[in-house]
């Protein structure tokens, strides 16, 4: 007997017709002699609408309030699935993230797991039921309902997965699989069958969207499985899981692009020990998220520091930098907010030198400026100009000969 | 510093603009001084919505689950109105019904209060919160979340009220208090400043929809005090509260009625000991509501026995009453759902003879048959054609002079 955790996004969840579609399936696994532990996220646009309520009662809604707003979104999904589930003569319990005991740490609206008790998950599971759990939310330490971030039903599947140890957490979503390169910019991007989490880790940090980045981390180190798959085909999807080494690596997975974030330059930075700290340490302490960070090597005793940081979160970082600017004593700092990242993603690649030549000379050759560099051992990014992102995606996406 | 609890109803909650009201509302109370408890229903028509939904995905959809997916709805209105209130510098803290320790028994769909904790409320309170309880909900016994039936947050109100010693219990609606009838259908009904708990149990009992009848016993039972008022004018409403023997009562206090109910009668049935006995057991053990009860004097042996219920549970009650018919040896049964039933209620009227006189003849010079008839020492009702029900509370009105 297998134990499978199935994990169903908005948009799988996002009408009655769907639910008992999901529910079809979820009877049919179970009928098969399987378990399951079911994760849904809130119908379609529901978290949408709850925060435009919200704003339009308070002006700063957040925190503990908010977050007791949200989970209402997750209930009704767990609820009506349950139903579902249930009406096809297949016992199912849904369960909220307090009762299904995902205990985080105080910070609301961006819980972070601290213990998956799951007392009643598996007694519904040891009395024949389908487990059916509410995604995104969990209960603090301090008995207060959290919410563990945007995306994070995933991460609840995920960290189902791993407590119990299931055999395979089934990810649907409105798409096949893990793509070579977004199907809506290469039209002949092809379906990968199986990326490592590694690589995984890599495209959710660069722009694939198909899996949230926490949720891919805590697989990594639980060593889940994982399948994203599409709950609208119900076609076998790409297997997210870790290195085989009996098995040869495609040199490159996927080309991923990210226009979601502004580069920040400051300019004349005095290249004294200590100076990159407190830049990034003011920034962190008001949370935040710095990506790419670049350096150069330093001239005439001044350097320029470029970092990339969430385009939304601009506006509250400029009384932050004019601070650390006057700190640090630079020069000042600019804001280029209509930058894009593409980025090749590929355990192959730390085999294969030359990928990141290749990756430049293409660009090269189809006109478009690199701005800022950075590498992993399996990721080569480049920052470029907005307008030109499309374009580069096609273009590497063709010179590594990764379509259909 | 008094405490104040105050309910507000699914019309007041109903919209954003609504919620910000309510909150200003709130928030003048605790400016004022005051302890505020405050009690949601789910915003406007979003139980009816999630209803609707159950029953898309499932075909009879109840227990468990249904409390699931309807408790979502106050969660989200306690958490809106919470904000609302933080916004306006009044610091208010939200609580599910198994936050604030409403423990109740294991019937889904309609538990009953067993246990009023409310620890959290007591802390939110002595640190200076304004406490909002989400109506309607509880936690069991057996710690599943369960709803307490519907209208049940006046309920909730009420228990608040007397767990920690309210001063008053505001029970804030879309109508501005008690009348002597339905305004709607009356023009010149006119609003009761006060009226007593036992006439209002009475009023709620025979069709005054103002306050659900559970809250009211429970308000008896507990001495709680309920001011009935309207969240739209915010003038004072109708005080709900123990007799005063100072206080001269008014003979009537209003006319009711109600047409959601049908009659049954059973034909013939054998004048034997125990007979009634077994036909209201049946019934109640299928949870059929039984209303009034008449049994006529007997004749050769036999009597009708003629009983109201809820029109919607005719269909279910005709297995039963066939095996009841059965099971008597009675002659057989009759369903008639075109009924209605009007009624007097008045504290006054144990002292003043001739009140049902009155009223018979009232119906009578109207052409208004009487079909039913039934007492109590503050009330009379008749049950009449529900296509005369208007024309007799109109009439009856008059004849009593209570309008204005």
């Amino acid at each position: 007997m297998a134990l499978i955790v199935q994990k169903y996004g908005g948009t799988s969840v996002g009408d009655p017709d769907r639910i008992r579609a999901v529910a079809d399936h979820i009877a049919r696994t179970a009928r098969a002699g399987n378990q399951v532990i079911v994760t849904v996220s809130a119908m379609g646009k529901t978290t949408d609408d709850l925060i435009r309520l919200a704003n339009d009662v308070a002006h700063d809604p957040r925190g503990r309030e908010m977050d007791m707003l949200l989970t209402a979104g997750e209930r009704i999904s767990i609820a009506l699935v349950s139903m579902a589930v249930n009406d096809l003569g297949v016992p199912a319990l849904s369960f909220t993230g307090s009762q299904a005991g995902i205990v985080t740490d105080t910070e609301h609206g961006n819980a972070k797991i601290v213990e998956i008790k799951g007392d009643r998950i598996k007694e519904a599971l040891d009395s024949g039921n389908v487990a059916v759990v509410a995604g995104f939310q969990g209960v603090s330490t301090a008995k207060e309902i959290v919410t563990l971030g945007r995306g994070a039903s995933d991460l609840t599947a995920v960290a189902m997965a791993a407590r119990f140890g299931a055999d395979a957490c089934e990810i649907y979503t409105d798409v096949e699989g893990v793509y070579t390169a977004d199907p809506r910019i290469v039209p002949n991007a092809r379906k990968q069958s199986r990326i490592t989490l590694e690589e995984m880790l890599e495209m959710a940090a660069t722009g694939g969207r198909v899996l949230a980045l926490r949720s891919v981390e805590y697989a990594r180190n639980h060593g889940v499985k994982i399948h994203v798959r599409s709950s609208f085909t119900w076609a076998p999807g790409t297997w997210v899981e870790e290195e085989n080494p009996n098995m040869e690596q495609a040199i490159i997975s996927g080309v991923t692009h990210d226009a979601s974030e502004a580069k920040i330059t400051i300019e004349q930075v005095p290249d004294q020990p200590g100076v990159a700290g407190k830049v990034f340490r003011s920034l962190a302490d008001e949370m935040v998220n710095v990506d790419m960070i670049v350096q150069n090597v330093s001239t005439a005793g001044h350097t320029d520091i470029s970092f990339t940081i969430p385009r939304v979160d601009v506006t509250r970082s400029a009384p932050i930098m004019d601070k650390i600017v006057a700190e640090i004593d630079a020069a000042g700092y600019q804001t280029d907010d209509s930058i894009a990242r593409v980025s090749l993603v590929g355990a192959g690649m730390k085999t294969h030198p030359g990928v990141a030549a290749t990756m430049f000379e293409t660009l090269a050759n189809n006109d478009i400026n690199i701005e800022m560099i950075s590498t992993s051992t399996i990721r080569v990014s480049c920052v470029v100009r907005e307008s030109d992102v499309e374009r580069a995606v096609v273009a590497l996406h063709d010179a590594f000969e990764l379509g259909v």
